[in-house]
Order: C-alpha cells, then sequence, then structure tokens
C-alpha cells in the first residue's frame, strides 16, 4: 500500500497519528538543520519535516539527495505545524518523517512546475505530462470531467439515451475536407471519420430512439485556424416529435442547469433574437450582450450632405464608445489605424466627440452641423462624454468591422467579465448563404436543415432570403451550440440537394441510405450540438479551447509530444495498396 | 407541439382526458364498422379506436388508408377499454380520435416490425434504423446507455477523472495493425487510430492525474473473427501508486456495483486463480466457473500400462460430464468426432461409462482394470451415471481441445445459464508468450506491463517463466477486463523493449516520449481496460456484441447500411499526397 491518505487529506484532528504518503517533491527548503518538503499529489501539498532533534542523521542525509519532482514515499507522525499556513487545507499540520523511499528519481524538468511557470507554449506541449502537473491544467482537466458529467446526468434525467454512433463512416465532399481511413480489407477502399454525427443521429430518429445525446469526437481536416482542433468534442442531441420551440426550452433547459451546477449562476429565460436582428445590431450572429454598444444606422442621417465617402455607401453605422471622449487624439489615430489593419479591413474610421457640454467635435465637421451629429449621438445612444465611431461601405464587409471594432474596445473597457453569462438564442438563420469562390449557394448550417414553413417556394426566386429552421445558441460572444430542425421527407430532401449542386446521382450516392430512410416513417426531428471543447472552456471563464484539451494538436496538426503524425512503413502501405505521391 | 402524453403513459386516471399523440402505426385492425390502431413510440403502445357511431366517417376513412409503420399525429379522448390488455401498461385504456394527422407515409417495411421478426441479419443490418425500432434491439441499445451511466457515475463518486485522449495519434507496429489516417498537412505522414490509449493515461499518471477513467472506441485492423468489431470500446482505467491489490479491490468495486445496480445480483468476494491453476483446471485463461466439470490430470494414473497413446502423451487429461453415462454408443461417437473437427483438432477421445452399480466401462478396457478406471474416476470428480472423457497429447494443444469440449457439454447441459453471474480474477499472467510464427517471444499483455518483483533476472534464462503483475477479469467464460502494473522506470522498460525484439533506435522513434517521461518522476501505476461491448452484452445475458451495438460492421469490416468504406475522389486521393496501388 503507497498511502494510507492523499496529499490534501490531513488536518489538525489527525494529529499523533502515524500515516503514509506518497508524492512528488514540490520543493526542499534546507536549513541545514532542518528541512522541509513540500509533498504534492493531485489532492494537495502536505508538508513534511525532518530535523536534527527528531530526525536520524541518515534520513536527514537521504532527505538532503531529493531533488524537485522526485517520486517518494514517506512514513511518518501528524505533528501540529509551528507556524500554520492558512492559505492551504492541510496547513494546519505537517509530517514528522519517519521513513523515507524514493520511487523513482527525476530529472531536473525543463520548465518550472508552478501556476506561473517559466516554460513557453510550445515546450509546455513536448512535456504535456509535466504541464498536467499545474495546478491551472489539471483543474481544467477536473473541470471538464465534471462538466462532461453534468450533462451526462442532466440529459439522462430527461430520458435522453446516450447511443455510440460509428467512427469508421462513409466520405461525403459536402461542407468540410475528411479525414480518410485506408481499409485493407476493401482494396482501394476508405473510411471517413466523422465531421459529426448527423446523419446517424437522424437515423437513430428514423429509428424510434425519440431522445438521443451523445458526447463524441469530431474530425475536421481543415487548415487550422487559431484555437481550432483536427480533432474536438461534440455534445451531439437529437429528438423526435419536436418543433423548434421544443428543442429550444430543451436545451436551454440543459444550458441553465450547467450555469447553475458548474457557476452558481441562476438565469431564468434566455433572450432570443433573429439572425437579421443581430447581424443589424451587432454586426455578428453571435453578439456578445453582456455589454451594449449597439449599432445606430445611419444612413437617414448621413446621406443627406456632400459627404460623397457616406452617400456612396450602402451602410454608414457607427458606435458609441462609453467615456471614449476621453481619448487623446493619438489614440484615436490608433484606432484608426486598428480598424485599417488588413485583419479588418476598413477603408477608414470617422469619428464624434461628444463633449460633456452636450456640443459635438467631429472628424467631419466640414460636411455635417451640430444636428446632425445630434440625430447620430441618438441613433447610436452616445451619451456626453462618448465617442462615436462610424464606418461604411458594403453591408456584408462594414458590419463585420464595426463588429470587430466593437469587441476590440469592449475587450479593452474590460466589459467582458468571465463571470458574467449572457447567454442568447439565435434564431430564423438563413437556409443558404451565397459562396464567392465556388460562385452557389451552401447550406449555411448543413444540407438536413428544413426550410421554414411555406418559403420553400422562394427558393425558386430568391434562395438567398429563405430562413431555415435553425437556431445557435450563444454564450458570451462565442457559439456554443447550432443546430436545426430537419428535412424528414425524400422530396423536399431531394429539391434541397438539387439547390445545393448535387445531381440526382450524387445525392443517392452519397446520402441514398438516408433519403431511402425517409421513406419508411421518418418523424419530424431536429436537434443541437454544443461544441464541448468551447462550454468548457467559456463556463471555465476562458476563451481558448487548448488550456481544456488533455493533449492538444498545434496549429499545423501536430502533437508534438509524441512527434505524431509521422511517416509508415513500406509494409503498411503496401498492405493498405497505396504508394506515396510526393510533390516534389 | 407533436404530443401532450407519450404512448406509453396513458392510464384510468386519464379517463375523458383529451390527448395528443404521436407515433408508428404499429398495426391496423379493420372490423369495417370500428378500427383499432396500436400506435408506438419508445415508450410503449397506446390503442387507438375509430368506430362508425362516435367517428366521422371522413375519419374513419382517413384512418383506413393507413399503413404499417406511417408515422401519425392523433388528437382524442382517453376512455376506458372495453377488454382491458394486462399485458401492456396502458392497457387499461384506449384513445377515441378525434382528428388525425398523417405526418409521413411509409413503404411497406421490408421486414416486420415485431419481437420476432422474419428478417435475417444481412437484412436488418441493411435496415438497421428499422430493426432499431423493434423492441429487442432497442432495448438493448437502452440498456448500453445505462450500463454506461452507472460506470460513469461510479468511478466518478470515487475519484476518477475521465479524460479524453487524442484519436489522432502514431502508428506503432507492436500489437495488432493499426488503421492509419494520412494527413494532409504533414505530406507522407500518417496519423493512426488508437488500439487503446495505453501510453496516454500512463502520461495522465506520470502528470499526476492519480485516477483516470474513460469510455473510449478502440480501433484494430485485424482479420475480423466472428463477433469482432473494427471499432470496438472500451472503458479505460489507470491509478497511481498503486499495487496489484489495489487495482483488484477498485475494479471488483466497479463490477460488484454494475451487477448489483443493472442485475440486482450482490456478489460480496469475488474468487481469484492463477493463471498457471486456471490451464490446469479448465485448460482456459478464462474459465467458466458457473459449473463444475474441472479437469482431472490423469498422467499418473494412467501412463503405467501398454497404451502407447496415452504413455507418449505430454497430458492425459480428463472431465466428467454430469449424468453422461445416459449418452448412448451413438452419442459417443458423435462426441469423438466432434472433438475431432478441424476447429478443435483432437486425434481421439478415450471414454469411461461409470455405471450406476459402481462398474466402470470404458473404450480402452483392453489396457485398465476396474481399479485404474475407479482412480481416473477419483481425479476427475466423476459419480455413478457420468461419462469421463480423456484426451491425451501435448500439454498446450489438450488443454484447449479439453476447455472447448467442456463449454460445448456444458452449453447442451444448459449448464450455463445467463441469469446466473460467476465473476473470476485470474491472476499471475506470465509475462511473454512464444509465438510459433516469428519465432520469438512476445508480450502477453503489452510491452508496459512490469514483470513480478524478483522475476526480472529470469529473463535471460527462462523468459516463458517470468510472471507479470497482470490480471484478468472474467465473467462466465467471458474475458471482461484486463490489465497490469506498468513499468514506470527507464531501465526496465529498455529492457523489456530489448528482449521483445526492439533495437534500442526502434523503441526510442516510437516509444521515447514514454522512456523520457519516465525520468521526470514517473509514479508506480497501473490499470485495467474493460471491453464494454462484451460487457453490456454479458449483462444483458447474451454473447453477441453485434446485438448492443447501433451500428455493427460486417466480418468483412463494411457497414452495409451506408456501404462503407467506398472510393473517394482522385482530387482527394492527390491532397493527400497518396495513389492507388491495386494489385492486379
Amino acid at each position: 500500500m503507497y498511502r494510507s491518505h492523499t496529499c490534501g487529506e490531513l488536518r489538525s484532528s489527525d494529529i499523533n497519528n502515524t500515516v503514509t504518503l506518497s508524492g512528488w517533491v514540490q520543493k526542499v527548503r534546507d536549513k541545514g538543520f532542518m528541512i522541509w518538503i513540500d509533498l504534492r499529489d493531485r489532492y494537495g501539498i502536505t508538508q513534511l519535516i525532518f530535523d536534527e532533534e527528531r530526525t536520524s542523521s541518515a534520513l536527514i542525509n537521504q532527505a538532503k539527495t531529493l531533488g524537485r519532482e522526485f517520486v517518494i514515499q514517506i512514513k511518518g507522525t501528524v505533528i501540529e505545524r509551528a507556524s500554520k499556513n492558512p492559505n492551504i487545507p492541510t496547513g494546519d499540520v505537517e509530517i514528522l518523517v519517519s521513513e523515507l523511499q524514493i520511487l523513482n528519481e527525476a530529472l531536473l524538468p525543463p520548465f518550472t512546475i508552478e501556476d506561473e511557470t517559466d516554460g513557453g507554449e510550445e515546450l509546455r506541449m513536448k512535456y504535456r505530462y509535466l504541464d498536467i502537473r499545474r495546478n491551472p491544467v489539471r483543474k481544467n482537466l477536473i473541470f471538464r470531467s465534471k462538466v462532461s458529467m453534468a450533462v451526462r446526468n442532466y440529459l439522462s434525467n430527461e430520458g435522453f439515451i446516450e447511443v455510440e454512433t460509428p467512427y469508421l463512416i462513409k466520405s461525403t465532399p459536402e461542407g468540410a475536407r475528411d479525414f480518410v481511413v485506408p481499409s485493407r480489407m476493401n482494396a482501394g477502399q476508405f473510411y471517413a471519420l466523422p465531421q459529426s454525427p448527423q446523419t446517424f443521429k437522424q437515423l437513430l430518429m428514423i429509428g424510434g430512439m425519440d431522445k438521443y445525446f451523445q458526447i463524441v469526437k469530431c474530425f475536421r481536416d481543415e487548415d487550422l485556424r487559431a484555437d481550432r482542433q483536427p480533432e474536438f468534442t461534440q455534445i451531439d442531441c437529437e429528438m423526435a416529435f419536436v418543433e423548434q420551440e421544443d428543442i429550444l426550452t430543451a436545451f436551454e433547459g440543459l444550458t441553465r442547469h450547467l450555469l447553475k451546477e458548474i457557476n452558481g449562476v441562476e438565469i431564468h429565460k434566455f433572450p432570443r433574437m433573429t439572425f437579421d436582428e443581430a447581424m443589424q445590431k451587432y454586426g455578428n450572429d453571435k453578439p456578445d450582450i453582456r455589454f451594449g454598444m449597439e449599432f445606430g444606422e445611419l444612413n437617414e442621417v448621413s446621406q443627406h450632405k456632400d459627404f460623397n465617402i457616406f452617400n456612396q455607401a450602402e451602410l454608414v453605422v457607427g458606435i458609441a464608445i462609453p467615456g471614449g471622449n476621453s481619448y487623446s487624439r493619438k489614440d484615436i489615430d490608433k484606432l484608426v489605424e486598428w480598424v485599417k489593419r488588413p485583419q479588418i479591413g476598413a477603408l477608414g474610421m470617422v469619428y464624434v466627440r461628444c463633449n460633456e457640454d452636450g456640443s459635438y467635435k467631429s472628424s467631419v465637421d466640414k460636411f455635417y452641423d451640430q444636428d446632425d451629429l445630434a440625430t447620430w449621438a441618438a441613433k447610436t445612444k452616445a451619451k456626453s462624454g462618448d465617442l462615436i465611431c462610424v464606418l461604411s461601405g458594403e453591408t456584408n464587409k462594414v458590419r463585420p468591422q464595426l463588429s470587430a471594432l466593437r469587441m476590440e474596445l469592449a475587450e479593452r473597457l474590460n466589459l467582458r467579465d468571465p463571470k458574467v453569462f449572457a447567454p442568447l438564442w439565435v434564431v430564423d438563420f438563413p437556409l443558404l448563404e451565397w459562396d464567392e469562390d465556388s460562385e452557389r449557394y451552401h447550406a449555411m448550417h448543413h444540407p438536413f436543415t428544413s426550410p421554414k414553413p411555406g418559403q420553400l417556394e422562394l427558393l425558386a426566386t430568391n434562395p438567398g432570403e429563405v430562413k431555415a429552421n435553425a437556431y445557435d445558441l450563444v454564450l458570451n460572444g462565442n457559439e456554443i451550440g447550432g443546430g436545426s430542425i430537419r428535412i424528414h421527407d425524400k422530396k423536399t430532401q431531394a429539391l434541397l440537394f438539387g439547390y445545393l449542386g448535387f445531381t440526382p446521382e450524387e445525392a443517392k450516392a452519397q446520402f441514398g441510405f438516408l433519403m431511402n430512410a425517409f421513406e419508411y416513417g421518418a418523424p419530424p426531428h431536429g436537434g443541437i450540438a454544443f461544441g464541448l471543447d468551447r462550454l468548457v472552456a467559456i463556463l471555465g471563464g476562458q476563451e481558448t479551447i487548448r488550456d481544456f484539451i488533455a493533449f492538444p494538436k498545434n496549429n499545423s496538426g501536430r502533437d508534438v509530444m509524441i512527434d505524431a503524425p509521422a511517416t509508415i512503413d513500406a509494409m503498411q502501405l503496401d498492405e493498405l495498396n497505396l504508394k506515396l505521391n510526393l510533390k516534389s
């Protein structure tokens, strides 16, 4: 038996007891006549003491050989600590050691195993097993486990059944790129790893499972943007005999439960907003509504003068920065530079200072008088002391630009409080979105999403106008979940595939099994999927998902710890009926 | 809202209430003036009634159009049933329908959606979504979900943390064949899908996570034997600072909990048996101990006469079939044929009838007298009325032959009661096993398993004799879990890799990250993994894992429903820097 107690367990009530502890040497303080060691395990830290008067010199000498991160086992007596440490639960006691066994030695770790480490990202990823010993990383992983269990228990209690769907499935060109898996037993053929269990969960509904969920890994072979992982975890859910309202109610329930259980925050009813409204008010379909700074559209009140930039713009739109009139000319110039950076891409920015005396001072005073500027202030809800920032141009470009500015300013003004939770349903998404590259419409959510009742006819004339029974759950400016009511009849599905550019043959080859299934009594159904990595990060008050993944990959999709991917044997390739075809 | 109640919910107390139900048409009984419909969903069946006196003729005519598996929604009043059906919970009531909406029509299903279906395996797999509508399949999937939740709740309450380990890892030639995943971003390189999260869970222990578990998919590209799947699910567990006894106690606790919670069976202490003893007594390292028929070794009492077949055999061994003396000569001849089939491979079988009068009659009376046969009966614990079956030959061959016979006979004698649960720990497995094909030793469990203390020296002289800290949990003749205490120091691990035929370079290339990790303070650790598919099947009183998997693959590794694997686009291959290399 390696231990009678963990390192986080002993209290005053254990004084005089003999105990056995095992753990890592966190710190050695050697005063010559007295040695203190902080012994660490997952559960906490317990102080060990060796002293000349009470400890044999052999044992003291042995203790002197211990280095950081050595793994040791000790036996000793719990005694009262001379100077107590109120910061840790075991701080009232220490262990007077009588036996010491070194279970494993340790090289000096390449970075310090402390809350604030000196190790950079790359180094910590390479030695992730050491990084995990650090409190913040360990706590994040334990937190993730707790959130997963809370999700499972809630959904199980609500009658959802967790069903495991297969990982070796079939490649479909729609959507992102699949990872594929060559089949040795079926020469020349490939499985694909699922981008999501979408079709399987729909088949489960057709199979009468009624309420399904699964916490499941999904895979996308995309060029990785910052904070994206090639493998990620979804809370995947589906319900039969439901309308949109049923889904929103069910998963608002789940999210409310998590906020309460995990964060102790009670939120009664989540606000809802249409996609169009979100775009108009926040330039963004996942607005952070923890703070205001809503967009004020200014076309009406800015296109009547000789300022051609505005007159030619499809949209003139501004936001008021609270207290922004305190910015110096230089500060404002920097803001202008910030929105003109290629990542944002604005051509310029007009500003209006709202002075304390009620007057305005703008960068376009040549064109607009005080009355004009007062209407801008009214539209953007600017108050004295604020600064109005105005962008103009094509609606589809200027909205994301102003949205980026809004988020940046909120960050700078500390308006994005990680302890505040502001969930929001965004509903009525468009069914299709125009893709510039391929010059055709793509499914905005996915090709199984049903149009709003009665809008199917619009597909022929105004496809971009068709709204879908699709919804996103947004939390603090992040999309944490998204879903839709699905198509459940073959005719509509075939029509949709047609609009999405599938020939009937392609639709059949790729999704024939689903279209067939629709003919054997498919119930109305719909669902939602949450990104667990992001959900956990946000509930944990952070936004970097990598901090909540045990063994994440870097931006090239590599695991630098195990050094994967890697080359494989010629024999392995041969067995798979493959040859490398490297471009020189 | 599609329904106010499910089809399993209504009782007498609901009589006179107006309800809305949705579901599938299970059965239509049309008596002309009266129509009954069984409406089915996941939760049960509710009877609908339409009758000339109380239902409009328009509605009756609409009801007459309904076919099997149509999806409908009805409104109606709960009324008392004239002839109650005590076999279903809703059997006291029926619904007098006032509104009917067809939500989706259905083609005639290719097999009947009944507990006993007319559909063959292949057809049911192709239309698995219809198969899942059948009670037995649906119940199995719900049962699986329940077992998974019970496992998770138990382990979480015991302080285990569920940590998700990566699916895109690195290929290692040791063990079974990996499925590989070409990396587009890292040309010419491949990920592998995990055969198990073995190295990651060890790294988590080195990372101080202390107690880890995960219910996780694993992948093996093996030629499929019956009832093996290329993807399967493991309950994967690891603990730090443990000896074998700690692991056995912890997971005996889990298994005991499951037997209680899921099956209502209380088992206090699981018996233990060494590998050697299991082989000697049952010819098998996963003996079914629900029944006796233990092996009696007969060398001592059978090699003193002129019967050369026995005299030349390494092992002469028998079992007593309870009541087997009732077998006719023809029955016995059939048994002899059975053991001589190539799948079993025995060269012949000697038998001894134990007559009611205490005398014996054997197929080798020419060589052995009554006293000899009495000693055989004593060794095999045969009683009057039994039949002793004796096989002989090489120990390693004859034991599995007799074990197969024992299991076959137990099956015929109905001694394998699925309602009885007999768990057993088999411990002290050999560290290595000889592989005839490659003519070298392989790790019996895996290369990270630690030898028993003090046995490391034997490696040089008698490698086959070295016992490991390895154990299996056996339930009703099936291995449901297996694990070991791991090596946790670099030197021992390097030594083992050497014995397993790795050059130091190979060991470093494949497991360098683990060997490095051992140098930074690795704690003693060990673990176990349960095969969830099999565990669930056995707890469910069955042995076919396919019945407990939502979308299983067939014996060629194909999903016949979605028709995967399949060919992929030339462009996809090209992006992956691969070419097909098909053998003609």
